[in-house]
């Protein structure tokens, strides 16, 4: 009997903001594979005797590829064992758990995909951001700020996305962010749009920098900003400033 | 001793993609201010003796105005109790779970948002389509297939969106389908750009329609598709019919 393989969203960061399903099956695990992300509080509800494999990628430090990820998730499965893929935020929004998930079905193997609250929304939303608001924002746009890799032709036109959606979310784009930034301005988005940068969205140690689009570059240098960390642009930031705090 | 309210994203559907927090939030409120779409095995995990209201628009029933329930939050609060609101989805996605926060902290209230998994991701994930995918999508938009009410211009470029972002998803977009479509194939979208419908997401009886842009709206009459759904176009769509169902 072979096992079966779950790619369960962690959610955010808040250990809280994992879902019930997703906790379910944590719980269930044999084996849990977890990225850098993963909290390590949600690590400590996994049964005794359950399998914990680090795979995230850090500076320095040897972990898997990709490759040694779908090989280890269908070796463990195939060992009739419960497989828990534990990502942050929600699998598919920049999370490569289809990549995961179809190979291992290639291989015979179930696979199941459980969604979790992604931070795109969620850090926004701890900071006071709503990514929608109605009168300012009928539509959001989500990208990575990060180059696919392999690719030849940019994957990404922040600019494009900027004019088409009221609210820009740009996830893993703090190491990017001049470069972004100079995009939207020479596009002709308003220098005034203001932008909000939430580094650790939903953790305890959480901070939020503000400013328009001209000045965000200076200020995140300043504050000495760093990943990870969700970017902000659109009119709804000003809730956070305007209105959230009036209480 | 005032009370507290908590906006809660109950999530698309599936009673389980609820948040540990949600659900612990729910299980401790006096008061529960519910929508339509909220699942009705999450009520039944309220306390003995807290007070049910349903505040959901359905046609026909005579339910409560947005000036209503904002007000109806306020007064139990003032009471001294833990007031639940209970949306379907992320309170900030279409939710108005902000305008509803602003209103109880402008009376001196606390109130806390508490995010919840998006139909506008979960509904494609359990269709087995991923948002984003590395070399097919690196963005997605989420737009609402409303007009919000009251304003004087287009509040959405669908074709915009369409084009800036590799995926765009459409919330509440059924009734205005052969709308949208329209606007996207007048303004050169690729015409076998493959769309999915996810009726009923992560529910049971959920229900995906696929087809090229240009047949969509037939396929969709074809097949009686209803509210509430969530339509995406775009690229990912293959994944499900090509990948996805290879195992």
């Amino acid at each position: 009997m072979p096992g079966v393989v779950y790619v369960v969203g962690a959610g955010p960061g808040d250990p809280e903001l994992i879902t019930v399903k997703g906790l379910r099956l944590l719980r269930s695990a044999d084996v849990v594979l977890y990225d850098r992300l993963v909290s390590r509080e949600l690590l400590r509800e996994v049964k005794e005797g359950a399998e914990l494999i680090y795979v995230g990628k850090a500076p320095g430090r040897h972990t898997l590829s990709q490759d040694e990820i779908n090989r280890l998730l269908v070796e463990k499965a195939r060992q009739g064992l419960v497989v828990v893929r534990l990502k942050g935020g929600d699998p598919y929004v920049f999370g490569r758990g289809e990549e995961e998930c179809m190979y291992v079905r290639s291989h015979g193997i179930e696979c199941i995909v459980v969604p979790g609250v992604t931070s795109a929304i969620a850090g926004p939303a701890y900071a006071g951001i709503p990514v929608t608001h109605r009168g300012l924002a009928s539509s959001f746009a989500v990208a990575t700020g990060r180059e696919a890799e392999g690719k030849e032709r940019r994957s990404v036109d922040y600019a494009a996305l900027a004019k088409a959606a009221d609210t820009l979310v740009i996830l893993m784009g703090v190491g990017n962010l001049e470069k972004i930034v100079s995009e939207l301005l020479d596009a002709g988005v308003d220098p005034g749009t203001p932008v909000a940068i939430v580094e650790d969205a939903t953790l305890p140690t959480q901070r939020v920098t503000v400013a328009p689009l001209d000045r965000i570059v200076e200020e995140a240098r300043r504050r000495g900003v760093r990943p990870p960390a969700v970017i902000v642009v659109g009119r709804v930031v000003e809730l956070r400033e305007k209105l959230w705090r009036l209480a």
